[in-house]
């Protein structure tokens, strides 16, 4: 396979996301922006380089975390994008195969269009200019074209009355022959309205080589720029999109597919059936015939074939989930690792936990893991059950087979098939009750005596 | 009226479901598929036959569990759909009045769908067959029409531009008078590419009989078939949709109709107002003047007259909640009977509980009702007052007008009027926080140091 | 600027509303449909009259608590639009300057075409005609016009064949220049089907006095009619529609907007994200830079900047949350004060509090705020640590850096740095776990012999 690097433009300023971060690090299905072209360009086999803006330490660590290797360079001013391209030039002189220009705003630019353009690129176009079909044309570029190849690219503002009815668009995304882009790449000037120097001059200066301009036709889905919020939400819509009708091709059931969101990196196994109003975060693997209740958020989790969850569960945080675990409503498990076919399902909050496999956690259960300065171990064996509404003081460790009474406070371990009570003695005091709410009706009547003082 | 035998189609395997489960079981609106379309032919006064596929005891089940005089034959070999109905033999043999033939993974055609196919055959035709107009006719049988009567029906591959044309499809559903069917049946041939025995073929044979081939019009939206996922997600919305229209209709305020779910036999009073993302499972009946706020999740439960539920409230498990009822936040209600009045407004669980009227459940009270084998109860009576964060261990009746301390552990009936205490007196160490900081600190430094080693 | 007079028309039944709460009562983003057209006449600088119908006391409350000054008088019989017009006949005889006729159930229409009515009279109209194409625009009457005037306005039943292809329909609302309302009003008759008297009519008699009729144009959505329950639902639809894209615009990232709900005044900053699943009730307020995770249910709150809320977090009750505070999952906040940096992460419930800064609040920590009569207030200082599953018994203080202990039931007052206790010491029992289960199953074995008698 013929070589190839890709470089992704990502110094425009973003003003219209009216947002003190830069745009490219908006996120979309959790990731963000910028990373979702590198991970499209390295999943291609391409290496990496990036322009990025002046004041985008933020954008340059972003793209380093993601691609260690990538070649990255600055544009000091905005002058256009032959310019910004300019600033990779170590880059691409040194490049031994093929050139792709893509925007790190362009987040959803797919692997099949990179290969199209490559394919055409290894069957001889000089240059591959990736058009698509906005619903609305106006202010794009439109390709002329005669079969394969593009005669010229004419500005919305130059283009008659007929060629503005041409409906095919360029999207600014090319790529080159890397002896082709060298060879134009300085020539392009700056001599329009604007002052700037475009790349899509390069399509009139290769012409005039007589080079052969390919385009080839992308979905206008994928090709959604992020330039505001609304734009943004646009690309959130249409990445969820693809990743529900994936899911559901692969075997999972979505009740309702408008209302499950994935992260860009969720994976389901089959026979999963999910409810209404899921929301998947980062680092989520979910095994076979899972079942997952309406209103779930979860995380950074790992879950085991069978478990029943929801509805209501928050997991998150490295949690690791057995086989056939069900965890009910209102119930947080953070970093804690659950062992086959142990239960809770009510109102629990489970974190920095061990626990073994069927075992009960009852009711109203609270892991006492935090000192203000430490996060400790609870620790339970197996087939142990937790009475109701017990705090469990960390560091603490509960055998397997133990027994903890109903509303307890367990602040020692409890050896495996031992019972824990710690809990206060019931005193009733009969006929009491009605002098209590005299009590507080006196009170009352005191305060708004105070009041309409 | 005439008579009405229906022979449901349940053997298809259903392979591109990619899923363990058959097809015809896969849910709609809670209910499976089979069972929706068991449950109109019912509606409609019709006898039932189901044609099982090999190792589908779990449909048979399903058939019988809905419809125990269902007529139930087995096909061993998926043969074709007219093979099919020939397995239902003893049941179309026997059938005194009309036959229709329906498929068990299209759930949602109606009542009047099937209204219309025996009035035709009331009125004179021979074969009814169901026509509806798809987005993309491609790969389906055109009707070739005049007036009402069908002269044809041409698979897409032997049409010809004309044809293809033609919007009107072959649904595949047919209504015979019983004669004609049985006439036909065993002269369906397999002289196909498929080698397969085709119902559709019955057409052309009664009409070299002379008989009188009619066809009527359904809604693409209630022919969808159950294929794979994101069919059976198509199917949920349409069905869903339906039921937000009829709620409406009948005086319930959807706030976003689109976040309400619907089961199929859920029940809404007047003047309820839904607010958004509320999903009912099955068995829930509500009653007029019910508010139920945001994020609740509802099953097997009858709410009374004015009672205000959530946000984030989970009821089920045969609930029964009176009229005026509060639950809030966090709450759980389990098979539980909670009287009028009573509120509970915040992080409780209530399970196999029986509480009175006027009673007021304080934040945080869990019923500890499991001791790890029974389920127990706990009885509340009317006018009491349970503090916050009570844990109430069942079995435990709490008499009317009684108090439970905030943060007690009830473990001993409290009789009428009675004040109940359970819970650690408390100490005050003044001046010793800065030294548990202090140990706390000292621990982590410890950690830390021991990590470093 | 002219003086401007609007007559709200509320006197409808609304019988298709099936309802016992008058139509106009009903609310879009938590505002009543009525209090709408209020809020937008006065934002245009006009004086109000409203005519409402018989026994409708609620709505005249509505509209006094709304606008103090609101003109009032009742249509007793429903005669139709002019003759509503003729009650507000005290109000129209005062007017120095141009007369409004909105409808009450008509809530979305928006200053700007208020405006444009408004210039149209300065400009020389003698009445006003608000035009607008329905998708279906059957059943509407159709404006002929020529330019900006209308020449006539036909019926529908009375239109021709290419009459009816006009698209664009009389919405109802009318601007007139006083005298010409007052010199018309009188004159409308009642001859016709209905026997009622049409302020339609009102054009016929303008230009027989040559008077000038002109229209203007308004999109379709901001004219939707709150006739029936599925009409509600689509101004709902169409008003959050408008509040998304607002926020989006204004710098709020919406993940995924369609499930963000909006109140009418719902206020939030630049660099706020709202995760899917967020609804806001009335009377919030957000800082910049605060994230709202996924189910969310905020009310009548102040939020501060930088602080992150969710998922699962339910906030109302006028709560002021300071910078930076953190709520997490399952945690409800009723009226109290948090101070900066502090953080409640998990099954809290907060009510009457008043919390300083940096404080951490365990998880399953209960104000316990009622006494069955009176609400007390729970003070906490800054720098306080209060132990997971803590009940605070109200009213009471814990001070600046005091520390109760996990499971605590404090009752007492805590002296700043101050360590409290209030829970039982554990007690274990070697051994005792297998003899309960023993029990356990004794007792379930005696339950299922007591039923097998």
């Amino acid at each position: 396979m013929t070589e190839l690097l890709s470089i992704i433009l990502a110094a425009g300023e973003g003003t219209r996301m009216k947002s003190s971060v830069p745009k490219v690090l908006h996120s979309v299905g959790g990731l963000p922006v910028v990373s979702h072209v590198l991970r499209t360009a390295k999943a291609a086999g391409s290496t990496i380089a990036v322009v990025v803006g002046p004041n985008h330490e933020a954008v340059e660590q972003a793209v380093t975390r993601f691609e260690a290797n990538a070649h990255i360079s600055k544009q000091m001013e905005r002058k256009g994008t032959a310019h910004a391209v300019q600033q990779a030039r170590a880059a691409f002189e040194a490049a031994a195969g093929h050139i792709l220009v893509l925007y790190a705003d362009t987040p959803l630019v797919t692997r099949e269009t990179i290969a199209e353009i490559t394919e055409r690129l290894d069957g001889g176009a000089d240059i591959v200019v990736v058009g698509f079909r906005p619903d609305n044309p106006t202010g794009y570029g439109r390709l002329l074209t005669e079969g394969n190849r593009v005669l010229a690219i004419r500005e919305h503002k130059d283009a008659t009355e007929e060629e503005r009815r041409i409906g095919l668009c360029n999207s600014g995304i090319l790529g080159f022959r890397g002896d082709t882009l060298r060879s134009v790449i300085d020539r392009i000037d700056n001599k329009n309205a604007k002052g700037e120097y475009y790349l899509t001059d390069a399509i009139e200066l290769a012409a005039g080589d007589k080079k052969r301009v390919d385009f080839i036709e992308a979905d206008a889905d994928e090709l959604v720029g992020v330039d505001n919020r609304v734009k943004l939400a646009e690309a959130e819509a249409t990445f969820q999109e693809f990743k529900r009708i994936e899911a559901m091709e692969n075997g999972v059931t979505l009740r309702d597919p408008k209302t499950t969101w994935f992260s860009w990196d969720t994976e389901i196994g089959r026979d999963v059936t999910i409810f209404p109003n899921v929301v998947f975060g980062p680092g989520v693997k979910i095994a076979d015939n899972v079942e997952i209740r309406a209103f779930c958020d979860i995380e950074d989790a790992v879950i085991g074939e069978g478990a029943t969850i929801g509805p209501f569960a928050r997991i998150r945080g490295g949690a690791e989930l057995g086989p056939d675990v069900h965890l009910g409503n209102f119930v947080e498990v953070k970093k804690s690792k659950i062992g086959a076919g142990t239960k809770a399902g009510h109102l629990s909050y489970l974190g920095d936990a061990e626990i073994g496999s069927k075992t009960n956690i009852g009711a109203g259960t609270i892991t006492c893991n935090y000192d203000g300065v430490n996060k400790d171990k609870t620790i339970i064996g197996d087939n142990a059950f937790i009475g109701s509404n017990a705090s469990l003081v960390a560091p603490v460790t509960i055998g397997n087979g133990a027994y903890t009474a109903s509303g307890s406070v367990i602040t020692q371990d409890v050896p495996d098939d031992a019972l824990a009570f710690g809990r206060a003695r019931q005193e009733t005091k009969p006929g009491y009750a009605p002098k209590l709410r005299e009590l507080a009706l006196a009170k009352k009547a005191a305060k708004l005596a105070a009041k309409g003082k």
